[in-house]
């Protein structure tokens, strides 16, 4: 006996498969293979909850308030991908796990192209403010063979927790570019990073908000080190002991990016000949690249 | 034996298990299910497709042309809604099977508030070109008692497929509403449905070429219906025989709203002592309420 549950169930699913269907003339099967997975899910997804009109609705109103907000300084649906943790699996499953390899993490929307070159030992901070940091550290292959000429680039908020591009002016600051000696060291001066909120004052922070969850990412300091024959790692170091690493609001912390950051007194000689008034920190973050087997011969 | 596959698999895994436990302190326990519904599948999307990092770029700068291109008048999330069939599956969660009821089918983005009033007979094409169609028919409850009073919203685009909001200036045609007479009679004049495409001269138009889909609806005239104690109807009437309808790009076909629009040749005596120089079509849709069971006492 067919129940109006079964028929139902049947509208339901024959929609899906027209749907499905409808991607078969897809002449590129890996633009058909995602469409069809993603399908499949968005369906299932208002199947299984019984998505109401109301909330579909919502969701439009959402997305659209999330493009709305985006320009060319503030990317809130990078945000959304985020805290929903998809960044940060669409990074793990393409960081295959291997050995000794350093681990990446988010990218994150506060990359600039075209930071400025410092020599090894220099300054990225510029007018940022904050506590003086040491980061050093050396770049190797899998097999500890040292890369020369690695091309690192770091940047990172100031102790307000905002990055340059945050302000309304033009200035940089927090940011650079080096890259390593014949022996894969690399060394520069930062600030020691400090916890901070992701923009929240957009769509992004209303669900936040609205789900009980911090805007909060743990204090971090980003990497994107590159190599010919090698794949471009982006990663972050973290500060142990900082606040929000259970809790970093776009899934980010790996306990093997958790690097001690060592607090030297005042008047503690810095490297460089650096005259400092207080306090500053040091940590070392050596960084292992996997071979880059797109680019094999 | 752990493998270097089991430790990704695992990292993966705990990924997804850290994002549906930041939602645990959801207080609204609605959006707690959805939002975790939500991940699971966003993350078994990205880890079955092995989503590369080009791939969720490319989907980052895709909703984000959908955000720039959508305005009062352009809604891209709806037409990607209803193009992915995701419109149409949460009309047909929310539209349970039932005995003899009228099937819903998408709302569109088309409709707009405080169309003109119109009496039984009237036109509802204003300036819109077309051939005239008669539209007519009965709106009941299941049991099949009359409902006088109904209000009855009709929108349509005109024989070049675009509706009044599409044109630049402030016209309104192709739309009005009415109310059905003490037995639950309505009628009206139109103009023939035509097929026509959705707006595919933005991003959700590239994704339609991209994948071989064709932008194209069938014909058809919309239906919003509304009593007290009944729920509110949003349909379509599809013309039979007309292209397209096994391949709605909004998936919004149903066999039981396709309807016989009968073409009457050149001089035939048309409703309302109507003067029409060329042919005409009438098209009938009785019309059949579910109560309301939240506006039950």
């Amino acid at each position: 006996m067919t129940t109006r549950d079964d028929i139902q169930a049947n509208r339901e699913q024959q929609l899906v498969e027209r749907v499905i269907r409808s991607f078969g003339s897809c002449a590129d099967p890996r633009l058909r293979e995602l469409m069809v997975s993603l399908v499949g899910h968005l369906h299932a997804f208002i199947r299984e909850t019984r998505l109401t009109e109301r909330e579909w609705a919502a969701a439009i109103d959402f997305l659209t308030r999330c493009g709305h907000i985006t320009d060319d300084k503030r990317q809130e649906f990078i945000l959304l991908s985020d805290v929903l943790g998809a960044s940060m699996q669409t990074i793990t499953v393409n960081d295959h796990a291997k050995a000794d390899a350093t681990e990446a993490t988010v990218f994150g929307p506060f990359f600039v192209e075209n930071a400025p070159g410092i020599p090894l030992g220099g300054n990225i901070a510029g007018p940022a403010a904050g506590e003086p940091c040491w980061v050093e550290g050396r770049v190797t292959d899998t097999g500890g063979t040292p890369l020369a000429g690695a091309r690192v680039e770091v940047w990172e908020a100031d102790e307000d927790g905002l990055y340059d591009v945050q302000y309304d002016d033009d200035h940089t600051a927090g940011r650079a570019h080096l890259f390593t000696d014949e022996h894969g060291h690399y060394c520069f001066w930062g600030v020691t990073p400090t916890p901070y909120p992701i923009p929240h004052d957009g769509p992004v922070g209303q669900l936040l908000e609205h789900t009980g969850r911090s805007p909060m990412r743990a204090a971090h300091l980003h990497f994107m080190v590159s190599h010919p024959g090698h794949r471009t790692l982006v990663t972050h170091i973290f500060v142990r002991g900082g606040s929000h690493l259970d809790t970093d609001t776009v899934f980010g912390v790996k306990p093997s990016l958790v690097k001690d950051f060592q607090r030297q007194p005042a008047g503690t000689p810095a490297p460089g000949d650096r005259v400092i008034d207080g306090t500053w920190t040091r940590a070392r973050f050596d960084i292992v690249l996997t071979p880059d087997s797109s680019s094999a011969p």
